[in-house]
């Protein structure tokens, strides 16, 4: 996520240069064809293109920037469920009984293992060193063989759970009362799955892109009667709007693609970390700050 | 689900290039006419017309998107709902108890066979395997009785459930919280009967397709005059722009209706397959992958 | 609701040939008055009132849309719930108790009868033969003295199953959740009565009527001064897309109205019929078809 | 909220006089000064206007319509609460106990005491009558010293719920139950309360006033060049449209305003009253009507 | 949050004049120089710019009042948990028992403290003198040594309630009803922490703030032709508009950014501490008031 107002101006002209050079000189070359070997320039039903345009861009936009949202909706569900998870986990649980000390330690660091998990399933990252750093080595041999491993330690939480109940730490009103959390964060992590592994419809896709390309051909062509001298200003400004239009949608489409547009997943298991390794008392690490304007 | 971001050119030519024809033909015809047997073309107000059927269009391909989207959800929360299900069922029962290890067997194996039920009731087809692989033949004389088969299936569970609870596995508190993942699969499952069983209002099925040909049909009577020799390419590009938004509608307004652009059933099927088989040590399949550019 | 994706002609036809004869003699009036005896006619600023045309049409239409869709959304919720009752009620319930198998199907006809009292109540029909088919005659009474009979259908069976408790059918938490069922029963009804009871704001109703038929009267004085003898095509064309919108809304605004555009109450509370029948192994009605494409 | 579905001619008549006389006047007078002391009317740009006013005015119909709705749908979900409260209330505690059936009469009375002292709160009436009649003197008491008075009457409900767990009536499940049911009536009193205090950003009610008027004044000076004779007709009946869509939100955007286009109110509390009151078994007054075309 | 309906004039002298001025002075400018030093102005298609932009604008004013309300909405939920958390305090746990009036007074002592910890969170202020006014020093001292200071007050809050089951003050059954406040309290904090961490992406800062005032210095050029002498007040007018739609986004797009705008936390955390207090039967301080026509 990009944090600064104003973006840095490197990474706005590094993002633009290239579309807004190719439309300028193309609107360049039409307009100076026009003068040199003069031809009459129809005028093409630009307002009409634009309207069907617009329908296709506004809604993609609109989309994309909700799915966007609701990436970052269910990480900040994940953030609640987590700290409620550490919040029922410490309070049920006495600690005056033999072993519910180190049981709540291992139960709250599964927890961040699981986000880190997820992060790296997300992200498609086979490597998630955090998985190692939070689990056992039985409880990590529990989560390889699984093919969706932030499942895994969800499945394993959920019985130690039920073994707690099992020796008395809890009764089944408390622990039904923590599993109601497991399914807050069963269904965050499937609501995360669905946005990765379902883009926008491959029409919403292509057909904005295309169209989009086809309109900033056509614009100096259909202006140039009428601008004149003016055709590249003009185009390219128009042009250049509607391909931010277009750009905006690409950016936010899929909010865990792994670029700079992502949803900050790093910083969001990292104040999960902090959040649970405080609550049972533990030394927790800094959160994290942006890299060069962005947020991880 | 179609998957690669650029649709492969044999599926946009096959899609296209019988609507492009059409287009293509009937604006050079007009042109042509127009320049052959001069008339005087009226100027027909086709911005008011543009307006118009871009409340159609716009109104048509968001409710589109949203009904394919919403099936997409409803089979998420099915994938979660099965996860938890599967979850509280191993973590629940004491494994030491005889009887308990096949009974988890059963009852995941019911979860897998009833999202299969399900899959094969939406896509209409009488025909579903996966059925007799996972259910015992008492069972599956219970579930061809019924006209509702998923529903079925589901109200077996609930009964083993019930037993399960009457021999001491499990308490009806542990019951009560079973039951509640219960009826999140059923509410899932209502959902996507409602998708399945009610179309987008016949009106916005008619006019929109009604009025996007007139439209067309229109288009280079409108613009010849203004347009001249170029009125085949504005036209038809303009033509284009409002039946792919017209398709496009066609193509989402149903996600469970056996095409390409359907919600992908059988991989999220295959999945919930793998996650449950797994939860309880059973090997799994692997995942389904895409056939020529489509997951199904 | 309309079934077919094409309409029959005759529907159609029965449906537009007033305003559409209407719209064109007056078209065609306007144009011969035009060219008889000749009238300056005034540039009105068609596009103006368009605009202002369509954002009191899209409102509205997407609005009336929006109505039916929560109506249909509200009977899925009912099918749902219906379904986790009956599931509920046989699953926690022991037959191998007396009076066990009797009382569970007095409660799930309690709640056929519930489905089909609230449907009618919604269509303002006094009569309601289904009620006296699934409740005794007491139970009759007890409905008949209350002004809201579904309701007093759902308090009924509340009290059943607290009785069912006391004997000890049922524990507190079996009822606890049972009850969260008949929460969810009560809060589907209060939607479909508030869609019933509140129809949309008598300016939405009122001014797009009035704005579109000025508009229409005003379209072809506007048009034939640039369009001449094309006036009478363009503007009924114009007229009958506008015209369209502002029908869509009327009929989808009241889903409940009992008419044709109707969400399928008849046919979802018998399917609701069937599951439940068919739960407790009695024989089950076939479920409604369509009557000369419209289903009920 | 007005009934009819064509409203009475009275009171449109009397709705829409002044501003549509102070319109039509202003542009009489425009154009006569036009043909009288000819002048050179500028071509404003109006579409350019016009799209910016319509971003203005069709987001605040929007919002004033889901104000609207949303104060409907809140007190829809208390009619439902209440109905759930009387049933469990009616439903958990048995009858053949001594003092229970008092105490249920006073829980129901209670409730709906509650429902009338929000309706007063959102009022803002210090006067609430229904209260005395269904509080007792010492219940007053009680809650005329608390600043929000029907959070007064819940917390005291809650207390009595509490009172008849202890005394045995009711277990701690059927308590917890309930508790969620009130849980329910405190977050749509809350949401009440939310729409109430929180009226739409100011910008929002200035702004789209303010360019409306600006607009409606500009509008004859733009058209009269080519509109000549004709401008007070098509000018009035632009402005007309304009400042009707602005009246819309206005009138909607606040549902508990204390005027005709309120939500229904005290429609709904009586809907209440009848419903709990049969439920107990108790005589219950009549539904109200509208009184000249307006249900309060 | 600015209360008035029609805001001091001074406000708005304040805010506006800057750009009004900037506005002007460029308008008067083009149309001095197109009139003195005459050049031909290009007929710009402010049209298409026009249409892009309200894109861009429309999209920003939408999803800027939607965070506001938002925004509203989680305050309004917390106000809700925060009265069922003290309802079901006071009632779950007898009085009679020793020790249970200090600790009702404690638990709700701690939700006053918590959410003025909040909203000071929220505020980045560092210094909270209501925490130090609601809690004693030990718990002064477990929350300072927390990054999350709110999270950490929710989190001994759930160890006292722990603590009260324990001695028996509560059952699991009320212990998991309050439990099931404090997750939503959790949920309400987290929805906030969201809103204030992630603002609007970068995308939708910068460009609609870059291509209005692209749009505003072009307006008047490409104006002049065909206003002549009327350009700076068309012009003007036009550009104010826009420039209105893109300041209400930046004035609600942060509710929680400490100015005039906010939603009015101070005013919310208030009314909480009001009703807490009251329900224990402590005195209670007087609601907060406006001051300048702003509620904080």
């Amino acid at each position: 996520m990009i944090i600064p107002d104003t973006p840095r101006v490197t990474r706005i002209v590094r993002e633009v240069w290239k579309p807004l050079t190719v439309l300028f000189v193309w609107d360049v070359l039409v307009t100076v064809v026009y003068f040199v070997l003069p031809f009459k320039a129809p005028a093409l039903p630009l307002t009409i293109f634009g309207s069907a345009l617009a329908l296709f861009l506004g809604f993609r936009a609109t989309s994309a920037y909700q799915r966007w949202w609701e990436g970052r909706i269910l990480w900040g569900a994940m953030i609640n469920a987590s700290r409620s998870f550490s919040r029922a986990i410490t309070a049920f649980m006495d600690d005056r009984r033999d072993g519910v000390v180190p049981l709540k330690r291992t139960l709250v660091q599964r927890q961040i293992a699981y986000v880190h998990a997820l992060r790296c399933a997300l992200r498609r990252q086979q490597q998630c060193p955090e998985l190692a750093q939070y689990l056992d080595a039985s409880a990590m041999a529990e989560v390889e063989e699984r093919t969706n491993r932030p499942n895994a330690v969800l499945d394993g939480t959920g019985r130690r759970i039920a073994a707690a109940q099992r020796i008395g730490y809890l009764d089944t009103i408390q622990q039904s009362r923590i599993e109601a959390v497991l399914i807050d964060i069963a269904n965050a992590q499937g609501g995360m799955e669905r946005l990765k592994n379902t883009p926008l419809p491959m029409q919403y896709r292509f057909f904005p892109a295309l169209f989009t390309r086809i309109f900033c051909v056509l614009l100096p062509i259909g202006l140039v009667e009428t601008l004149g001298m003016a055709t590249p200003v003009g185009s390219t400004i128009a042009g250049l709007m509607f391909l931010a239009i277009l750009q905006i949608g690409d950016d936010l489409v899929d909010p865990f693609a792994n670029d700079v547009h992502d949803v900050p997943m790093s910083a969001m298991c990292r104040t999960i970390e902090i959040d649970l390794l405080q609550s049972i008392g533990d030394a927790a690490p800094a959160p994290l700050g942006e890299v060069k304007g962005v947020l991880w």
